[in-house]
């Protein structure tokens, strides 16, 4: 009889609160995004993970021009890990410029075997598992630590820039990349990107002071280049660097060939613009060596294995005073959304590879003014479209 | 209609759920500790935090003896952040010492607006702006860092561990310290730890052997020794450190003065036993001069200004391959719980400081069989006695 009274109490609270609770983000004086998503409280069933994965092609809106290359798709592995009911989601998009492959990414996951975890909320130990069943894979093992991430982010009720103790008021604006091209369509392109805050333009092909004249042609936002490598001498990149300077870009991306490291120290501890490492960084343990060689760091998931080895990535370069941006390849919502939750622990976000692809199948961030805005939903913040 | 159909439907599955809920961690087939904490949604305000602070006076169970000195008591500050009726609980435990004392953290406290603030889970703003109110204040910083992590951890409705994808079965077993003493006391207070899996002796007064010898009269159980800098010739120290290895003492804590640097590099570099700095690392800037002097580092949430800076501190020491211990000081269940949370993450724990004073006014983390045991509680796991 006490259990009785004590559940028709329970029943009235909840009554008034699940009322209330689907108008929560429409009511004056309810702060948003800070009450835990009104769920039924669910019983967990002891059971193994069940980890999938399908290939898929990302369609490119536009033939996608890298220095020595062009294509028009991508190749993507789509991954779900299941539990209780509930399903995480990841991807591993693998550009051919890359070592993996969607066979080397199928191998990798077919000999997984996740089965042998009960709970989605031991990433640690999962992640530690993934990472020791071969070296490398790093974009297979991005599809894991992302769904996996997505799963525990549902299984807990919350996304995870809550959960990491972020604001997401914070999050940065991103940029939107104007490909290689010839001026005249650079300029259309830039015309285009005018809800963006900052453009990053590609660099490296010789002809940089005409490139940037033409985005500044149309657009008077800050720009950030990305050189690939590109440029050869350094007295001449010293002194790019002071022209781009003028011409209101905030840094340049991987300027010459990583390998040589003594010219880039030396560039960077000359140059007026921070000189951010791209190429030559892909793993936490390249961190360390970006130190004193460059000002900061380009962290993408698939290069580094996901939203584990990111956030020590960034944890890492922070305490050596670097600065931190994150960047994605071509890919869908999915990862870009994973990308998003770290978005306001870094300085700059080049999370744009979802907007480059005409056949995306997750809803998730959005880019608002600008800025990278992240979805009130738990986990990564997607849903299958 | 429609709605109030809805809501009759929410309301069988809440009775269900609910009255299955009571029962979770006792039924088969349910993964303990895996299961979002049953309560009823939330609306929360717009409001601003609300810091309070009382001091408290610890009583010390026994004489507490370092090279130097002895007291009964440790001065305490408690703090409490209370926000839509949920309150987080923190502490700054200030051993004399320390440079900070009740007035000093009193004065900084006074200090902070946390009315500016109207929502918990910005905790990297609310502590950007606290480390930024004042240089130093470690323990002043924790108290509110810990407060915070609790009141977030209640409004997210689950335990750090869990958020930081940490599996509770992987805390280590906690040291319990053995203080300088006479070798009969030393044999004595050895036979009342028997339940300890590691015991922590306090060496350095010149009688080194003696007190090895009469720990090892009375237990077999692996030892970590802490010389808190009483070594003076690092010849002498690296012979005792081959001794201390055949004793079964498994690491040694800051073996000589910190300023001697190269001794202290000598030393870890012959040592068979890792050697880690205590007195040498309080902060996060403390870090990296360690690295290749020391093996590893202990971190004191009272030293380094809690939970997010000891998190950032773990994360480094891991970035340079360092091994890492979590220490405290006297202090209640309150500082011990949250630093316990981390646990899961580190090499060593010696977590005993709740266990050294008799009027502690928290339930919290406890001792099982030796092993730090985490509570199924949401923030960082403690109840007001």
């Amino acid at each position: 009889m006490n259990h009785s009274n004590a559940f028709s109490g329970n029943r009235r609270r909840f009554i008034t609160t699940a009322g209330l609770a689907a108008g929560t983000a429409l009511m004056a004086g309810v702060v948003p995004g800070c009450y835990p998503v009104a769920e039924t409280p669910k019983i967990w069933k002891d059971m193994p993970l069940t980890l999938r994965f399908r290939p898929y092609e990302l369609q490119l809106r536009h033939v996608f021009t890298l220095a020595g290359s062009s294509r028009t798709t991508t190749p993507d592995i789509l991954t779900e890990i299941e539990w209780n009911g509930s399903v995480g989601y990841g991807e591993a998009s693998l550009p051919p410029y890359l070592a993996e492959t969607q066979a080397s990414v199928s191998s990798f996951l077919s000999m997984l075997d996740l089965g042998r975890f009960h709970n989605p909320l031991h990433i640690e130990n999962i992640m530690d598992y993934v990472d020791a069943a071969a070296g490398g894979n790093y974009a297979a093992k991005a599809s894991v630590d992302i769904a996996l991430h997505d799963l525990a982010g549902k299984v807990l009720g919350q996304p995870w820039y809550r959960m990491w103790g972020l604001n997401p008021a914070d999050t940065p604006s991103t940029s939107f990349t104007i490909g290689i091209d010839t001026p005249e369509v650079v300029r259309e392109k830039t015309a285009e990107a005018a809800a963006y805050h900052i453009l990053k333009v590609k660099l490296g092909r010789g002809d940089d002071r005409a490139m940037i004249g033409a985005v500044r042609a149309v657009s008077s936002v800050p720009l950030c280049v990305d050189v690939n490598q590109g440029w050869t001498s350094r007295e001449e990149a010293l002194e790019l660097c002071h022209w781009l300077s003028e011409q209101g870009v905030v840094f340049v991306e991987q300027p010459m060939e990583k390998s040589r490291r003594d010219d880039l120290a030396w560039l960077t501890a000359r140059s007026p613009l921070p000189i951010i490492a791209d190429e030559a960084v892909q793993t936490f343990d390249d961190v360390l060596p970006c130190h004193s060689v460059y000002s900061g760091i380009n962290i993408k998931l698939m290069k580094c294995g996901g939203l584990r080895a990111a956030r020590k990535m960034i944890a890492l370069a922070r305490a050596l005073y670097m600065k931190v941006m994150i960047g994605c390849m071509t890919e869908t919502s999915c990862a870009v959304s994973a990308a998003s939750q770290l978005s306001p622990l870094v300085d700059w976000a080049d999370l744009d590879g979802n907007l480059l692809i005409s056949n995306d199948i997750f809803d998730g961030m959005t880019v608002l003014d600008g800025k990278v805005t992240l979805p009130d939903r738990p986990g990564i913040g997607v849903t299958p479209l």
